[in-house]
């Protein structure tokens, strides 16, 4: 038994299969148009506010050995998909590459080969990676905070889960797909969220009492944040309308971090709508910070300025606020952590800190 | 307001300072004895079937600065952890080496330092990193089966929740303390525990309902096991009697991870008859199993065969299985992951490669 998004997810795959098909048939050399995915192919999106891929394309073709061996394990992995949606299945991305061990010639040589493949067949299609059934390999992110979810359990009962009351001090677990089907989001008195980039802060904030304290939604992102805890944030934001503050380490991977919540990230610019919240505000580390509150810092390392320099460049970095802190960094060459913040006692943040950010920016 | 446990932690720290005091107050030097944390100190404990520090001493004193500095911290940390037991505040380690920023000629360079000092703590006083409130930035695991906890959460309110019943499919995260003031092991109907290296096959095991069918608790170990986890796998196997079996990708790191989770660490040697559950069975990826099931592998590389020759010399690899085991795979010179049973499709791994491990054990 399917339900519509699954059966929709199949008919567009049907039209991917149908298209090489046809192209067979009448004696054609199968080919498929991608957009080319790199940094220089994503522009903004002005109708939802967030960068997308441009008009650049690629293109796969049969003529070579490569690009037909391609196709063919492309056939396979829809078949396989087919097989996971009408069997109410589900397999990691590592497993999917374990199993075309069976495939024959449609093996795929490399665990990113067939990850890009997953990701292109997202573009082809326009479904997203959790209507295929395929789940990444990484945990999901924990949440405490006064809001009320249903989801959806494996045995297809739905459990009402509030994320402050019904768990331990560990929070409430992503799951690794959270749409509408699987996870509905009922109700709360929540009314802002914090993403929090090191579990060691969100411990902080959790033992500070900082959620019922402000009523904020605490949202551990563990670093890059992955798919799952992109798309609940962006559903609560959407659906009861929290505004989305992200704290971070005071970094340019960390930078990185705020644009993948908010604009979306290279890798995944075919769902920015999906994932990111355009209207996040970042509320974490900056150089000034560093200054005013004269921070334990450790030097930028040759790593660090290079990213620094790339960001001057990235589209989504183009504000007065961005270049400018990202200048100041790299004129003191000097980062700061998120923790560093304890150089004034367990408080300071909680205390001083974050009511300052978050009233500067009329959340509070 | 201190329970007993708190007491006697408070106790013991102020026995150390006490030394220190009446050693200075005499006109001696201070000095405090530590046993050498490394390879060749450990030794088995007959009495409680782990290994152990043996008795080779290492001595710091405060005749060089350096020592002096160190005692200073030493110092430091105590009165730092005296607080925040006295205010049920906890810290991570990170948090701790920032603080440090503040104790003048006390301040860490570096947080191995300080992380090294929480250890030494804890061997001179016996008590443990948790009972100094001292908490690491690794998430807790996470749980899925038929048990049933207390947890008592920040706010001192105890929850019940049944790691199967009262979560999502993420299940129940481990908090970072898991002694009995804080976790209650209540009851469950789980027979046995399978401890779970990676996430992906976790998921796996959850979604084929291997939990259910044969009355298993899947525990995810996230790689080398917190000491949380490890503790607690250690409880559950004394207060339910669960026999605890260790499923892991075949490679020398992971078997390491067994021995954590069964002999226990070097790293916390002193500290293992609270974390090792030395009843625990190995069911990981063996290279017998490489063979036979004739799995996807990958060439060990240079580190992967100095990992395995140092575990021919450790004493946690002196029985017949893991040398015969470490032998055959040094002369096939290849490893393989848990998910590459996936070769033979997503319900191999419930459907035959398990069941027949844990049969042969006669856990089923």
């Amino acid at each position: 038994m399917t339900n519509d998004r699954q059966n929709t997810t199949m008919d567009r795959l049907t039209k991917i299969v149908d298209s090489i098909y046809n192209q067979l048939n009448e004696g054609d050399i199968p080919t498929m148009d991608l957009p080319l995915r790199s940094k220089k192919n994503i522009e903004f999106d002005p109708r939802h506010n967030v960068w997308k891929y441009g008009d650049m394309q690629t293109n796969r073709t049969c003529k070579t050995v490569k690009g037909a061996m391609m196709m063919l394990r492309t056939l396979h992995m829809i078949d396989f998909i087919d097989g996971m949606i009408g069997s109410n299945r589900s397999s990691t991305l590592r497993e999917m590459y374990y199993i075309s061990e069976g495939w024959g010639n449609g093996k795929f040589n490399s665990q990113d080969e067939s990850n890009l493949l997953a990701e292109d067949l997202e573009i082809v299609s326009t479904c997203m990676r959790e209507d295929f059934k395929l789940r990444p390999e990484e945990d999901g992110a924990r949440v405490i905070g006064d809001i009320t979810i249903g989801e959806v359990n494996r045995k297809g009962e739905k459990k009402t889960i509030n994320c402050r009351d019904d768990v331990g001090d560990s929070g409430y677990g992503i799951p690794f797909n959270v749409e509408k089907e699987k996870v509905e989001i009922k109700s709360g008195n929540a009314k802002f969220i914090v993403a929090i980039e090191t579990g060691g802060m969100f411990d902080r904030l959790v033992e500070n009492g900082f959620d019922e304290k402000y009523g904020a939604l605490l949202v551990h992102l563990k670093g890059q944040p992955a798919r799952s805890t992109r798309r609940f944030i962006k559903r609560l934001n959407e659906e009861l309308k929290l505004p989305v503050t992200v704290f971070t380490d005071g970094d340019p991977w960390s930078f990185r971090i705020f644009a993948s919540v908010a604009y979306g990230a290279i890798k995944t610019a075919h769902i920015s709508d999906y994932l990111a919240t355009p209207t996040s505000q970042f509320i974490g580390i900056t150089a000034t910070d560093i200054l005013n509150y004269n921070l334990p810092t450790d030097r930028l390392s040759e790593q660090d300025i290079g990213a620094l320099k790339s960001e001057l460049t990235d589209p989504r970095f183009k504000d007065e606020f961005w270049v400018s802190e990202i200048e100041a960094m790299l004129n003191m060459k000097k980062k700061a952590e998120q923790q560093a913040l304890a150089k004034y006692g367990l408080d300071f943040v909680t205390d001083k800190y974050l009511p300052d950010k978050l009233t500067e920016l009329g959340i509070l």
